[in-house]
């Protein structure tokens, strides 16, 4: 699109939300939604890009790092109008400007390109029709179905609060035009405020063409002001990102109950049991199976494999027909061939589990490289930390370490080792023997059980 | 208020609950219902608080065990008029008696307020407007407006069946007319009943005025007879109570996916993911994360602490800062100080736990008292039991207990210790020093594997 | 009945399920579809059973291999007409034959009954009435109320398309007919099928009575054709099922958030909280409480047994009076007699527990056979498997086995045995002794805790 600017309005404070975050950076979908705006807005490939921040600057800008972005400054809080004045200088000559909210968190891209083309050479306005427009701002159109101003409803005459088309607030404007339009606003209002949507009336007074056109939904015009809005917009794109996966072919048990703080990429025959949360990038191969309540953030789940209830993945990495949890944890780091078994109660921490390995019980595995058809039996733990530093565990293909094995690191278990149960594992073990370190069974003779103490 | 009597009636069986409870125990929002009434009943400060019993009425009498509550009992179940009659011989002989039901719940006490002062000398009913009244007994009023009777659903003319105004059942009456009221009433009717509806018509006749107000919503005239019934008045309380939240800035990922049954205390910034359940009362600081689907029954969580997902938390005091989770168990009697790290499938039972201890993987502590900066490997336990009796383990600031380490009770670790990984420590550990329990590594030489048995 | 015929169709690839697995395998509530419809038909106890099947037809009828079915290939799709032409040669030359399809899941075995009995001598047509019925074929009638066809929403007049009567396409015909009217149907519409739709017509030109009757509600004719409305039917059945647990008087936290993917059997007071999943067939006895998020597949629980949250149970029997979870996991062959414990991180497989025993934290038991009053401490493993072959391990009556033991299977722990903590047991522990296999615990004098590497 040849010269557009945008500008995302993000100075307000959100007193509403109650929090020591400014508004725009409260997340929908993960994302804080004034991010979410600029990704939106980026879509449109603007060739400049201005945020108008205010209040809690530092921690929008601290968390919007973007080097592209053109940080405008709004000291005061003075309304729309007064708003984009503040991005002015930054705009260019000529081109127009897509003006965007950084609390209208869910607008679809398809829509600012429909409303940036209405504009054509004039502007352009993004309405929505409501069954009750209560409380909106009303478009006003005369007999020629032109618009001619924007009322809001305490204004409005009798015929204008039964009209049902309303201001979102999102417009595409004629630079050209610009600063002359917000010099002439003025702020002989209630708020004291300068309206952006007085515009309209001095467009149409220099003979601009005004156009608009409509949201596809309402939420995409949905404003947040507190957290019971902030739970509905989270609520209506969750509802969206579950449909858009059951049009391609994933079998959600709930559409309702599936959250997605990110992205899922999937192949064929997916399926996601009730109560999921997934964060970040997930990929699920072909007939991948996560059963319910399952936790997974920035995962690859190689295909075949099934997920067992509850477990908890976190940038971790596993490979085809595995086998994990229930109760399993893999965390950052994790990285499981295929056909590998994690069983119930099981920590995986920073490690490589070879091809058809199994950790089924009760274990922690940190720091360790593990080979090929090992089996780690129940309540073995690799003792990697000595209070101060971390160390590697080794452990060879084809090893069989029994139940209640402690390996102390830095520890190496040969290939075909195998270790009896409830050793503590100090010194490297010889490929193919037994190792063993296990204290004598004695019986102590005329023990007594002791009593209940009184 | 003076001289207000409050009568719950709260002796009907619940037939169509299918319960051996009876029906008023049944919880809602985890309180008996007739608790909960009681609760509302309170806070108008009646000077005589009467509960109508009878079916299950030992029961009744054990679970609602307040001291000042009058139990009036109505053996036979011969209708609300017969139940209030029971009540009759305790109350005042003047002011007001307010008439509420054991199976109506959530009632709003400004509505019951309201209800009391439209009274005023004489009467007054409380009232809703529905859309379809089908079944419910209409208000029908005179052509001045004035209430003139209540008629049931089955004896409405057709231009009574237009009404929308019906009745709830709840009502304040002046106790001077009382007795003379209920002994007027008669069971001529197919149940064979005494209604306590009729008194409208007798305090027409007497001239007694008889005025009305309504509920804010139908959820607070809902009475419970099935499970069903139930059900729906647990969502709408749970979702009431989730708004409440929102309200006041909390963020929640979905308000249809949190349960709480009891009180949550909150400061600022504080997050409550999906499918957590709340029980008793919870107070949770500023900025505290709770992940999806946590237990937390009676806890105390410090500001900046989070709870990762399916952690389990009774009775416990969490300080701040802390990292709990994912599958973290605090039982009754944990008590963690600051910046404490309990990580997955650790049970932390009636422990004092000191500040940026940490207890990260596979754990069992209890009847311990650990000081500051103490790190416990994976797999340890704290053997506190030996069939009979319960102790303590001591473990003072700054030890480093190795993965694995049976504590057996009772034993002090002495400050600075560290413990070998794999011991099992029955005598104390002296300060600064290095204990160790455990046996000589050794490989077996010319061990072969065990081969599969056919 | 009388010689009554069934014909499911189901070969349908269903191109938009975008799946491997042919269509009418896809489950609603833990069954395929097309099992479902069989089971329903079944109830209606006809004489001959055929199901029409075509793309994926191998692993349709590997899935469902009832020796009774009878299979009708129909290797090519061309319309519902021609796919009842390839049952025809399966039907009985007299009686009815009863039309339904197998991505039609949710068909109610009284409708099916009420539609075959409308049939009478004749034909009958099962219809719904909507208020939208945009799309849907429209039953026309004549002025004597008598149906004449089906039309097409596209083929309707003004007049029809004002029919709210649509066609749900399951019908009841005489078998005398049939081959008759299938040979004269054709194919001369925009998809070149074969519509048994038409038959309709025919009947009416035929002087053969053509009765209706609807469905009691709209699900029971909703079909599947993808992800989406596999979802949707999904949810009606849960909420039905539900329902179904509510009026029986089953306490649910949340109808919206059960999901029961088989059957539950229950007694008196049964209470399930949020989120829990069932599959198979689970029993629960009087007084049994399910808390939140449990997962249940095929278990039969005790009167009286509480199961706390998080808690996983499959192919496992739990006693009466037992406590179990949170975060219990019963496996396959976990067989509980009454008052056991089974506590936090205890995994169970195999294995029988005798009454009045407890196995509370961080426990593997596999393969084992435990007796009454036991105890086993925390962190103790059943080493039950030595890498090719698996073993027993028995404890006897009152037996205390210390936390962190080690039973290397095959061994006994004779009745009243003691084992100290840590120890591994390797040789049968003699009745009423203490036997331990403990390192001793020493001091090591001089050592230095180790230093941060940089």
């Amino acid at each position: 699109m040849d010269s557009l600017n945008i500008v995302i309005l993000a100075a307000g404070k959100g007193k509403r939300m109650y929090s020591s975050m400014p508004k725009v950076l409260h997340p929908v979908g993960g994302e804080p939604m004034l991010a979410r705006v600029i990704r939106t807005a980026r879509g449109l490939s603007p060739s400049r890009l201005v945020v108008v921040y205010g209040h809690g600057g530092d921690q929008v800008r601290e968390r919007i790092a973007d080097s592209d972005i053109i940080w405008a400054e709004q000291a005061e809080q003075l309304g729309t109008g007064h708003a984009l004045k503040m991005a002015l200088p930054y705009l260019s000559a000529d081109g127009k400007t897509l003006v965007l909210y950084g609390d209208v968190p869910l607008t679809k891209m398809s829509t600012l390109q429909r409303l940036v083309e209405a504009a054509g050479e004039g502007m352009a306005v993004l309405t929505d029709v409501l069954d009750d427009a209560s409380g909106y701002g009303r478009m006003v159109r005369g007999a020629d179905g032109k618009l001619q101003a924007i009322v809001e409803h305490k204004d409005c005459t009798p015929e204008q609060l039964a009209i049902r088309e309303i201001n979102t607030g999102m417009m595409a404007l004629p630079n050209a035009r610009l600063a002359g339009w917000l010099a002439a606003l003025n702020n002989g209002n209630a708020q004291s405020e300068y309206y952006l949507t007085d515009v309209l009336e001095l467009a149409v007074k220099d003979g601009v063409t005004v156009e608009s056109t409509s949201v596809d939904a309402s939420w995409e015009a949905a404003g947040v002001n507190n957290k019971l809005q902030l739970a509905e917009l989270e609520r209506i794109l969750q509802a969206n990102q579950a449909r858009t996966l059951l049009e391609a072919g994933v079998t959600l048990a709930d559409p309702a109950r599936i959250d997605i703080r990110g992205e899922i990429q999937h192949g064929m025959d997916v399926s996601i049991d009730v109560g999921c949360v997934f964060e970040g990038l997930v990929e699920l191969g072909d007939n991948v199976e996560v059963g319910a309540h399952c936790v997974l953030k920035n995962v690859k789940i190689g295909a075949g494999s099934k997920i067992a209830p509850f477990s908890h993945l976190e940038d971790a990495v596993v490979g085809g027909a595995c086998k994990i949890g229930p109760y399993a944890r893999l965390r950052p780091g994790a990285e499981l061939a295929g056909h590998v078994h994690i069983g119930n109660f099981v920590e995986v921490k920073k490690s490589k589990i070879g091809d058809g390995s199994k950790v089924n019980h009760l274990t922690y595995v940190g720091d360790a490289e593990i080979g090929r058809k090992v089996n780690i039996g129940a309540g073995s733990v690799t003792c990697n930390y000595d209070g101060v530093n971390k160390f590697k565990t080794v452990i060879g293909d084809n090893v069989f370490v029994g139940s209640g094995t402690l390996m102390v690191a830095p520890v190496t278990l040969e290939r075909d080792s195998t270790i009896g149960a409830g050793s503590v594992v100090s010194k490297n073990a010889p490929a193919g023997e037994l190792t063993v370190a296990r204290a004598r069974q004695v019986t102590v003779p005329g023990w007594k059980r002791p009593e209940k103490k009184s």
